[in-house]
């Protein structure tokens, strides 16, 4: 199969808040007011654990299908930390990003203990969220003046 | 600086589309129409881009604040490309997840090209989500059952 290029662009609409186009559909992402964000939306790392949540589920639906299990329901709660050190210009040896990101999965269909652990690991070795989390990934960040020179 | 728990529970609304809570925020994610989806948010690997997006124009605001720069306006593009064959079930050799990820920034500053690179060099060192996607991280994928048990 061919490569697929998905894109967004983001702006900072005021301080903390930030607007992100993504095809037809626009995010807003935000810090809380406890810590000087307006609130308007979910924090840059419950985003990335949100995309997480939805891609393990996404292959939950293709992998039942495959399999012709009747998926009845399911759900994921995730837990991440980090040290917020890094992030804000203080002291550490601590990495800034989540040290640690664990998820719960509860699927609701006929299979035994052993037949969900089996569709559970094949599911995780196909969600490529889970890939770019757990494997590096290249990323380049580089200025505008960079690109068009 | 103590460790920061992240949190967030999705669950499955119709097929691909999934709602996330994360705090008091929802968060709507699907995939779109063509490839079987209902159309009615992001698609999740979109959700890891923008919340990339929006984690490095927090960081700039942040960083700017400490070099006392006026940041007139910050934005910023992202791209990743990946081969959806392995979600699919396809044979492939490739990963799953983005083969790699560009991120191309705008900053409306009053700082020279030197200055901005310089800039840019410390915000995304300092930027968990890319700390994330850039390195490894542990992650834990289990079900509820074994938890409880």
């Amino acid at each position: 199969m061919a490569l697929k290029k998905f894109s967004v662009e983001g702006k900072i609409v005021d301080r903390f808040q930030v607007e992100v186009e993504a095809g037809e559909h626009s995010i807003t992402i935000d810090q809380p007011r406890a810590v000087g964000g307006n609130g308007a939306g979910p924090c840059p790392v419950e985003y990335v654990l949100a995309g997480f949540a939805a891609c393990i589920l996404n292959v939950m639906y293709v992998v039942a299908q495959e399999r012709c299990v009747e998926l009845r329901g399911a759900s994921v709660r995730l837990e991440g930390d980090l040290n917020p050190a890094k992030f804000m210009g203080k002291p550490t040896e601590d990495r800034p990003g989540f040290q640690e990101i664990r998820l719960v999965a509860n699927i609701d269909a006929d299979m035994t203990l052993a037949e969900k652990e089996d569709f559970l690991a094949a599911v995780e070795a196909r969600c490529p969220v889970s890939d770019n989390l757990a494997s590096t990934t290249p990323v380049s960040v580089v200025l505008e003046e960079k690109v068009a020179a």
